[in-house]
């Protein structure tokens, strides 16, 4: 039985990106659909459910993407509000590569940190990556700072978060400008700086300050980046005494989440891999 | 030589349904396209004509798909006017799944009964399906009475499979509200069901007034059914004396008729599988 | 590794002649993409950029495709500015045929002529295939006429095709009416008819006039083609002492230049066929 994945993509072009990695990693037959929104995608999703007997239904499974988040979300909740009972095939979202990079940071981190211990910082923390770096860097034990420019919407981040994550240690805190950053930085042994593009938290010298700094990781895959003098290509880069990631950097562990991550859909008919679930297997291929 | 399938779906976005039965009937390359109407279709058509060889022409073939059964039948007309001499390739319609189950309820029927002795009421006998199911019932040399809400459309209908089919015996009837049906099902032994969702004909207690039914068959995949007490699995169950299938009851048959047919089209250049071809390869799938 | 073509269409529906082709030229997964234009290609060409490794990337292509040539064109220039240093893949422009048809006639009339002793009239020679194939017979060394209903856009034609080619030989001349084109041919060995489908450049009697004209090729598909008398079919058939070619004619020579182009991308990551280079791989055809 062939393997189908039926890539369900919000932009007016399906990503190329999404493309090639769903043939890399053995799919067999890849449906492109582009344009999707919660209005349009029943039928789409009832032709993943009524093709294929109950056995051979986990040789059909569905990836959400696109380069917007929110929109990504919105399709795989009526994805999975379509389905019903075990009439259903598994699912991925990674819209804008959000759940792949979030993970691939926080494992990087993870390398040289005891979370338990850790007081983590999270600039651009109510972004798509930002808040799900955050997320799990709380469900890991961490004590998670969760930045923003706007200390309402950092409020409103923590509070989402919270309501997923049991027993979760999250501060909200303003950080936009650079004293504020500094501030805001106080102490952490963990900074992943996730802003949008061409905003700069920190010059060389303010995060040289802080002592207690132990890991930076910015996923800003242009430069220039969130942290001054960390590279795209740092990949445990020793700088300072900061061990140091980009966004290069952590694209190899990114893409192997991604490239496990759709296999994984093939092995039952029953898999909702997002955040958490994704940041799983990534932990499953580091122990390996 | 690779087998290319070219899906000309009417829909802005090609039935997922459509692909994966494609992929299942053994079709090497299955090429999608939505949108498609009269007016765009011929260099698509052009492309499978113009690319392979004479004897490798039977390699590649056209599937029309798609909701709108109307809009379909538009583009497979202008398909077929689009070929010159030998220069063609197969092609195959089942807009909605329209030929297939249409077919698939005749053959159910088939089953149990001598269609030249089996009078016939075919309940939304204008629709896609409705009116499919009453040509080959007409074909296979029952009497049928096909039942619309309007008098007039039911002619409209019987006219234009008189057209097709030779010696057609056909009877339009008002059959709209439940009085009307049961009058119009006065002394029939088969009643096949094609109403739009949520129409019910009969009630329990009117269908099981009914002394001379044999079989019903109704194909509403969603309730409520048309003819009440029916459940879309049926599968030639026992109610009350009636053999009874629903319309996933009849899908299994569907599904088969539906990939026996993609694989067709590769046989040679030159088939056009619409209603009756396409419930000639049903038949002898039965016998098989 | 899988071999991707990235199919990049300028039309509503990516071309099927197209993918029939890629298909046929041993490509395992085609990504058609439709109405790419140059402000939203850039994401699709990132998505083959960094995917796969440096010693992977030849494995996936791009191929340029569509009914507009100059839109193809457009494309073609901004999926090259797209790509920084090594990190790219290789390219193939073919929007509406025209590379590979300029290529098929030019070759067509070197197996009967020596380009550097010969005269030719390009008809048409400032639309999308007679420009090209005034082009590539100005790189081989025959003096060219290129004719056009306008002397100015003539003009700009030999003006484009010297930037491009060396010591180009070339005179713009006005050749719309059959007197011009008369006049235009006089003392010519050679006259490709590439004009706009319907345009009559000369009938059978003012073509027998011509003593000098050895060879013609007319890339009209669909008659009445701009050389009367030449049949579409027409594969090096004398015809008044005239060896004559017709669109069809050249046609095997086209597709087999096309599918070797597709085969050649990849070979390696840093091809770009164009005109040129494609003609080059017909020349290595006919050579083998």
């Amino acid at each position: 039985m062939k393997r189908i994945l039926i890539q369900l993509d919000t932009d007016a072009h399906a990503s190329s990106f999404d493309r090639v990695v769903a043939v890399d990693s053995d799919v067999d037959e890849l449906f492109s659909y582009s344009s999707v929104t919660p209005e349009n995608v029943e039928p789409l999703v009832h032709g993943g459910m009524f093709t294929r007997g109950p056995k051979d239904l986990k040789s059909t499974a569905i990836f959400v993407g696109g380069s917007n988040v929110a929109a990504g979300e919105a399709v795989v909740d009526k994805v999975k509000n379509t389905f019903f009972g075990p009439v259903r095939v598994s699912v991925m979202l990674d819209s804008n590569g959000s759940n792949t990079t979030a993970a691939a940071a926080v494992l990087a981190a993870r390398r040289h940190l005891n979370f338990a211990e850790t007081e983590a910082l999270v600039l651009g923390g109510t972004g798509p990556v930002g808040q799900r770096a955050a997320q799990l860097l709380a469900s890991e034990g961490a004590t998670v700072r969760v930045g923003s420019r706007s200390l309402e919407r950092s409020q409103s981040a923590c509070e989402a978060i919270a309501a997923d994550v049991e027993d979760a240690k999250l501060t909200p805190i303003q950080a936009g400008t650079p004293d504020e950053v500094t501030s805001a930085a106080d102490g952490v042994r963990l900074i992943i700086a996730a802003g949008a593009a061409g905003v700069e938290f920190l010059s060389v010298e303010q995060r040289q300050q802080l002592q207690s700094l132990k890991v930076a990781v910015d996923v800003n895959a242009v430069p220039p980046v969130g942290l001054a003098g960390i590279e795209v290509m740092d990949n445990g880069v020793d700088r300072d005494g900061v061990i140091c990631f980009g966004a290069i950097g952590v694209g190899g562990t990114k893409m192997k989440i991604h490239k496990a991550g759709i296999r994984r859909l093939f092995e039952s008919n029953d898999q909702v891999l997002v955040t958490d679930s994704i940041y799983e297997i990534g932990k499953q291929l580091e122990e390996n």
